[in-house]
């Protein structure tokens, strides 16, 4: 017979899932009602309201994806493109390939941008891209590209396509919550994001949201969307403003009574003071791994502050390293993804893990592994390094 | 500021969610680990072995899909049609209308048998489908219907199917759990369920299975399936049986939680007691209602013992019956679905809500509330009738 399971407590600080929250958890755990219940129907209401106000965005449709970040993605690209669309996609990281997959398996001509992976998407590339392109209908890129830690420009890329009379469609998965996502003052499009980041809650649900004009094209597709699940059309009948919904699909309800709950915790401290912590509590692992004698593998003008990207020194075992961490220490730190696997750690520090006391817990986590294994790094220093940065 | 959402404590008894069993939630809120964490990769291996043990089968891909059951519906269709493809498609409800819009946007062109609304598939009818469309590569049908509260034979069809050199997609949404589903007894090629149904776990996720034909079939395909999210190769290569497992999209780490528990709890149960509990407890709410008058929609020989649908009688209210009976009893029954919408209510007794206490519960609330409706129901015989019925 199989036994039940318990998992250890771990803490989560790599690329994602984050630490969840005690009082998400909490809220997952109440008892399920129907996803047609009139109470559950005003909870609905709740969570658009609130993902409006973590998006700073008064798009109409605004709503959580009953399933992961993935999903989102491939809702805004089944509903926005039609075969034979030319997509300018920028790829400065893993999920730029990601969604090149998505437009070609819509139909349409993926045009890509490239950027060195640790780089931010080039604005001038892209607004050569368009100048090569101008039948281009969509551009997508990712705002902060979770495998490197970069942050890109999303108000500058959003306002080229705007002027080249093109949709956008921004990958605002590890960003929404740690940094500044603004829907409405960048002209974004299409935006979709993650549940299991800065937000803090569990994985599997993708909030997504639409503009005016996005709608409209969806309004006005030739072509059916080729996802029954994912057509906004559709999911618009349950999640809209009418007042009688029609029936789409069983809705998550767990998951969303906590996100819900991870969205009203996010609302009490403020945006601002969100971003504000993300920021504080990057100064301080920086400080305290550059003390160490670690270097970042990002610029620091480019870096997010909930992922940090880390170069792993000459002649460390990563696979060992990172192990080590989560037996002795039950800490989880990110491997690096496609070019920068072996070559970069990814410490996340969000949402509710984005705290001084995970700072100081990687690091004197990492600096005893590292002495272990004989890395060769500064001992004794990161701790003083952190409390100087928090004091600044 | 918003609050904090706290649910009341209903009673489920409608077509799903059904009530979830306080062991499921428990394990649901334990703390997130990394869906690349060696434990995790356990769990997942342990929930891959619960499904193959509930749903009778060997096949190796064998797993969750993180996303409600229309997500799994069309995993299914996306992978074993392609463009031109001809698929009969069974509809006695409203599911089979949902095939035919997957086979649709995947390119293929489905081949209707229809049958009435609280009626079975027509095993005849598909049999003269087959002789008009011998070039028919897949047979879709739902084994129970959640719309009406009807079983088909999934064993008949699927052995048709095998017969004519075709694939056969069953819809197994409300069965598993409450009903036989023997995927490699049928012979049957793609399964895909619900988990909200009689495994009686949170609504979200989708468990599915292929066959070696099927996987077969996926591996040779022309044409790329056209959902990323969605395309079991690369689902595979993360919840497939090798060392190292490639990351596809980040899982829905504690709803799995929860459909292991509610495994664990099937398994300690066993299938045949589960199922035989399921009938149990119909055939005395089906007493109690006949005792009060009512009359069950659905011939006998079809009746599903977990989707219970009743004939809404003469005069009655249909909206408020069900709104006293949320609000006065905190208990969720169904109204009918499309062609039987305002015509039966469908009760549901589906996995951990399959008690005898529910069925008195139901019985109690629906009589006092139709006796204050003046609906003419007899009173004070369905407890007597529940009785007969339990010591039979």
């Amino acid at each position: 017979m199989t036994q039940s399971f318990y998992p250890p407590q771990r803490t989560l600080m790599g690329p994602g899932p984050s630490d969840v929250s005690p009082r998400v958890l909490g809220a997952l755990a109440r008892p399920t009602i129907g996803h047609l219940d009139p109470l559950f129907v005003k909870l609905m209401d709740e969570i658009k309201e609130l993902l409006q106000f973590a998006m700073r965005t008064q798009n109409e449709l605004t709503l959580p994806v009953s399933a992961p970040g993935s999903a989102g993605m491939e809702a805004c690209f089944v509903n926005l493109i039609c075969p034979g669309d030319t997509v300018i996609v920028c790829q400065n990281g893993v999920f730029g390939g990601r969604m090149k997959e998505n437009v070609e398996r819509c139909g349409g001509n993926a045009v890509m941008v490239e950027d060195d992976w640790g780089s931010p998407v080039s604005v001038d590339k892209v607004r050569e891209a368009f100048a090569r392109h101008p039948q281009a209908s969509i551009l997508a890129f990712v705002h902060a590209e979770t495998s490197t830690g970069v942050r890109s420009d999303a108000a500058a890329l959003c306002a080229l396509a705007t002027e080249h009379g093109a949709l956008s469609i921004v990958d605002a998965v590890t960003s929404l919550g740690g940094i500044e996502v603004s829907v409405d003052d960048w002209g974004a499009d299409a935006v979709y994001s993650g549940t299991q980041k800065c937000l803090s809650c569990i994985p599997g649900i993708s909030p997504v949201t639409f503009s005016p004009r996005a709608v409209e094209r969806i309004e006005n597709r030739a072509h059916k969307v080729q996802s029954w699940f994912l057509d906004m059309q559709l999911v618009m009948g349950y999640w809209g403003g009418s007042a009688k919904r029609a029936y789409h699909h069983t809705a998550p309800v767990n998951d969303l009574y906590a996100l819900h709950e991870s969205l009203v915790m996010l609302q009490e401290e403020g945006l601002e003071a969100a971003w504000a912590r993300h920021l504080r509590n990057h100064r301080a692992l920086v400080a305290g791994l550059e003390a160490m004698g670690l270097s970042m593998a990002v610029a620091p003008e480019y870096r997010l502050p909930q992922l940090n990207s880390v170069c792993i020194p000459e002649g460390v075992d990563d696979a060992a390293v990172r192990t080590a961490l989560l037996q002795d220490f039950d800490l989880e730190i990110g491997a690096g993804l496609g070019a920068l696997a072996g070559k970069t750690w990814r410490i996340g520090l969000m949402g509710y893990a984005s705290s001084e006391r995970n700072v100081l817990r990687c690091l004197n986590a990492l600096e005893a592994v590292l002495e272990k294994q004989g890395a060769g790094i500064r001992t004794g220093a990161a701790l003083d390094a952190v409390r100087d940065s928090l004091a600044a």
